[in-house]
């Protein structure tokens, strides 16, 4: 991967300290509004006042909350997990301490207790004791079963360890309370229809019972799949954009391969930015590397269809940071991109890019998308906590079959347009055939097709559903 | 009803541009705060700072919103009427109609657009213009069906009718945007289990679309079912405590029978409140009168029963308001509990007593409550735009039989008191049987035999389901 290790190498190895120092750099930043008089680029009412700030964007509560075990205490800590009731972390449960411990969900400072339980499930924000709101709009919870609580009992701190019974992370000032399963499944997600796949992985079967507490996590998370070194954390990221002498960092979420039409976007975005007044807009492409359900490419084919984008130069290296989002995926729309927004205020993004039914699918039991197309641009540009990001909707890029490449669609032709849907995609990408030109750059669809190759026919006839148009 | 017409008879004609001078007076008063340091009266963190104002507290929003067409445009606006497109009201819709006309869900001036339904769904709360959060949990939306859509075609405006035919009200500048039956159900809720009573009532067979816009409403709207004069407005009920001299109002939100238990809750309450400093603090004792489910006791029962309670002294009629809330039941508990207590803000009340599982409900297809009895009140204390409003929550009450009347539950002798439910209640009064001495009066109680005994019986054996201990 030469072109993402040129774009990511140069990041020194980061200490988990930076983000004091960066805190306390954005103390003294300046920071002014400006009134856009142009109608081009002031569309609608979101983009009024858009504040130009000498540095990153604060994290979510003042400061971004890190959740490691100070290397000194690391084998008390060990020694002390040893002796506690013992928690086993699934696959996503690891995932969100990794998520928690970096501080993608700034200001938690561990899986949630009843009170941010319920705030999350409610009013998609949390109230700080200092009277601010953030948002907060999935539920970052660990379940266990009734066997579970019975031997935990009356300690007040639990060791949450791995697969292997090895110690990952001490869960203290524990509080236990119901997990009423339908209500939290109703209020994600709008529906309880059966088939939605995080329910299916990670609640249907899980216990009666949350835990939440202040989580101390002993190592920093690895996966060791190769692509470790594409995890930056928040702090890391921020450092990078520091680096860089981003004066605006904009988020494109994706957990697709990427094509030429989101290309277009991205840097279309970058235009628009410094015709804002911006000096030095850094793209943060950030490919969401958690859980995804079995018909989603998967993360390593995934980073290598965008190592090739940057190697073909669709992307700008300079101004492009790839990294991998450790969040895993919910599909809970309107919901869920709320998060996803968040937690990249958190890496440093002040810009996020919002796209079509964003987080969204097709209902699991109705012949329509699970979500209004619009509901998530709408939710999130009136999100609780989310005042102070700049949300940049997305505009439908299309085949535009007289210049031979993906353009902005323009609807006084729509005749000169095609819309290749992910269906499409994937009859082409399966049976070896070409997109027309222009569509994704050679050397990534390539690995579509490798990718497509790769899997091994099942039973039935049912088809993995890859790439959206 | 002599009683509670000595109560409420003392109000003058109250005129509707009442609001503006209750608006005018609240801006020029004093509001202090003062930190409690006795222990009894500062149980939890809410009571930390109680904000003892010389005024009312504010509407939502800063003003009171009413929504009547001023006299001199009546007949023009009934002309006007005729010539639009028009929607035929239901009976929840139009309880809806009356609940906003008389700024109850201040500052909504209409059925919801679809901006402001999102937020009410996702947050429980609307940012105003101003960057302020307003409270609205619940959806008050107006919907209709494919073919109404089309009558209504390009038309800016629609008239509001009644089962008759008779103008109700206009809405202007509408919206009509899609009605997703199930994620309003499920995000409301917190389920979509088949058999709530609001969503079979109100629908499950309604129309596809929802139709916001500013309402202008004809007339007050009237029931004519001898209790109108019970339905105070909120600039009424203020004007009541203003002349009362109210320096503190405390709302009890009921659709149950009163007992024993009910009446010491109240009038403790008043005692905490006087031993808080405050000199006159009344009750606004707020039975709900819109849409309740066929096993509850119907309003004109229960207004029976609350005038006998009136009469035997069991509340001070001096400093008690009865009056009639028209709001439709949604049995929504955590969420609908919010809309329960923001009403009450703007009708002038600064405290809200809440219960054990608030609005809440048996599941309608499982052998459990469908809410965590304690989750009302911990998500009203933490709800987006009611931090204004003091919550006091239920003591539980039983009937203590070394006293022979209703106590406060005293953990440390739990043999000595005697939890009298529903099932217990309902029984008893079918058989017309009596309740140990002191449980209610004996007038309210009679009331109760007489509504059972008026009961056609029906065919199944299914026996309404009325009261709580």
């Amino acid at each position: 991967m030469a072109s993402m290790a040129t774009v990511l190498v140069k990041t020194p190895n980061p200490s988990h300290s930076l983000a004091k120092s960066i805190n306390a750099q954005l103390s003294s930043n300046v920071k002014f509004s400006i009134s856009l008089k142009n109608p081009k680029l002031n569309p609608g009412k979101t983009y009024q006042k858009i504040r130009i700030s000498c540095g990153l964007i604060e994290p979510d509560g003042g400061k971004l909350i890190e959740l490691f075990v100070p290397e000194f205490q690391k084998d008390e800590k060990k020694k002390e997990a040893m002796l506690l009731p013992r928690v086993t972390l699934s696959k996503i449960d690891l995932e969100w301490v990794h998520v928690l411990s970096e501080g993608w969900a700034s200001p938690l400072n561990g899986f949630m207790r009843e009170s941010e339980f319920l705030q999350t499930l409610h009013f998609n924000s949390i109230r700080l004791e200092n009277g601010s709101v953030v948002n907060m709009s999935v539920p970052i919870v660990l379940t266990i079963d009734d066997l579970q609580k019975q031997k935990i009992g009356e300690s007040t701190k639990v060791a949450l360890v791995d697969s292997n019974d090895n110690p990952i992370a001490i869960l203290s000032n524990i509080e236990i309370y119901k997990h009423n399963k339908e209500e939290r499944i109703a209020r994600t997600w709008g529906t309880t229809a059966p088939g939605l796949p995080y329910v299916d992985q990670a609640i249907t079967h899980s216990g009666n019972w949350l835990i939440g507490g202040d989580l101390e996590v002993i190592d920093k998370i690895k996966y060791y799949d190769g692509l470790d070194r594409f995890r930056l954390s928040p702090a890391e990221l921020r450092q990078e954009f520091e680096r860089r002498g981003a004066d605006a960092v904009f988020a494109f979420q994706l957990r697709n391969p990427v094509h030429n039409g989101h290309a277009l976007l991205m840097t279309d975005t970058r235009r628009r930015l410094l015709e804002m007044g911006y000096q030095n807009p850094i793209l943060l492409l950030h490919p969401l590397g958690g859980y995804t359900k079995a018909d989603d490419v998967p993360l390593g084919w995934r980073m290598k269809q965008h190592e090739k984008v940057l190697e073909d130069g669709v992307l700008d290296p300079e101004t492009t940071v790839v990294s991998i989002f450790p969040s895993p995926m919910h599909y809970a729309g309107p919901t869920e991109v709320q998060w996803h927004a968040k937690a990249r205020i958190n890496a440093g993004a002040n810009f996020y890019i919002v796209g079509r039914d964003p987080a969204g699918m097709g209902h699991p039991i109705e012949k329509r998308d699970l979500y209004d197309a619009d509901h998530g641009k709408k939710v999130l540009s009136m999100a609780p906590g989310l005042e102070r990001l700049n949300i940049l909707p997305f505009k439908v890029a299309a085949y535009d079959m007289t210049q031979g490449k993906m353009a902005f669609f323009d609807p006084l032709r729509p005749q000169d347009f095609l819309f290749i849907s992910g269906t499409k995609m994937r009859t082409l990408a399966r049976n070896k055939e070409s997109p027309p030109d222009g569509f994704m750059c050679p050397g990534g669809w390539k690995v579509l097709v490798e990718y497509y190759d790769s899997l091994v026919p099942s039973g039935n006839s049912k088809v993995p559903e890859a790439v959206a148009a």
